[in-house]
């Protein structure tokens, strides 16, 4: 039971991608995503309190990725849990891909709505609040030069957050993964004590 | 006659700005901005094709800051060329303010109108050659450090595109513009010769 629930689940995110990304957020319904996963809507609602809530889960399902190399890195040195963060960028920049209506759509949505909108700050600020921690924890251990670890933390969450921006709005422009390991590389250099 | 025409184009732009970003780009019409600038449909199509080729004017203006700055240092070495542009900070973070909505829905039109995407990528991608060759004059005068111009052009504009996306998601989040001058003295510092 337990398994069928989980398949339940996955034919909605997967049907809700593929929906989003072609028709749009506002386009897309709960009947659409419930047809196209072959699934009812009560167990649709089972799942998901809404259309939104799906979509924050869709958001958190990509980021849980970073969440996961943080984690896997929590007895290393600063600079190593940096660049361990970059093994996620091959998962990251394949989810951004063509999503931009998507991401955009919802960025509007946010924009107007108290909820969603902290539920899309939230990340960021807590990538802040990450960013600066390992920097500090860098600094102390001797591995970082001394810098201001607030300052620095919002130069790497810029950086990803710009390199993400580019990548969903001119896929073709660059090798966004390849650009974002040479970024990260060069912006660790900079931190690292010589 | 030339400046009536000059001060008719301001009045467009102005009540333009107000309700793009009140209202929205979609749900702002033609009529209601030739109203509230209090002038005819004829004079506003003298001015602007469509109401995107209005939306592009005011995205050129805002970017004009930028160019004005680096136009004015352009005899300075490449540092003091990158210092000069903060100078631009407050316009830019000031105009960003709270026009997410507006922003995003240009956005979303772009991913879905290729004339408008061109539009919009078109900036990013000056900026980052211009960046390039900034760096290698920098690298070339003894200023800046041995680096790949390429990725640090790359890591510039993704730090301003990111700064840019965070003030406007959450614009009481942090003082942006103090923010953007301290990432751009930290980046600096990281670019310069030692």
């Amino acid at each position: 039971m337990q398994q069928r629930s989980e398949e339940t689940r996955s034919k909605i995110i997967e049907s809700a991608i593929k929906l989003f990304s072609s028709r749009g957020f506002n386009a897309a319904s709960v009947d659409d995503i419930c047809a196209d996963a072959g699934i009812s809507k009560g167990a649709f609602y089972h799942h998901f309190e809404s259309k939104q809530a799906l979509f924050l889960a869709l958001l958190d399902g990509w980021l849980q990725t970073i969440d996961d190399a943080i984690e896997a890195s929590k007895d290393k040195s600063a600079p190593e849990t940096f660049m361990r963060m970059t093994e996620a960028f091959p998962y990251i920049f394949q989810s951004a891909g063509n999503h931009l209506p998507m991401y955009m759509e919802f960025w509007l949505q946010a924009s107007r709505d108290e909820k969603i909108w902290q539920a899309t700050v939230a990340p960021y600020r807590r990538y802040h609040k990450y960013f600066a921690t390992l920097i500090k924890k860098g600094i102390d251990e001797g591995s970082f030069a001394e810098m201001n670890p607030d300052v620095a933390a919002r130069l790497i969450v810029s950086t990803a957050m710009g390199l993400l921006l580019q990548s969903l709005l001119d896929p073709k422009g660059a090798k966004w993964e390849k650009v974002a390991r040479e970024s990260t590389t060069m912006l660790l250099n900079s931190l690292v004590k010589k």
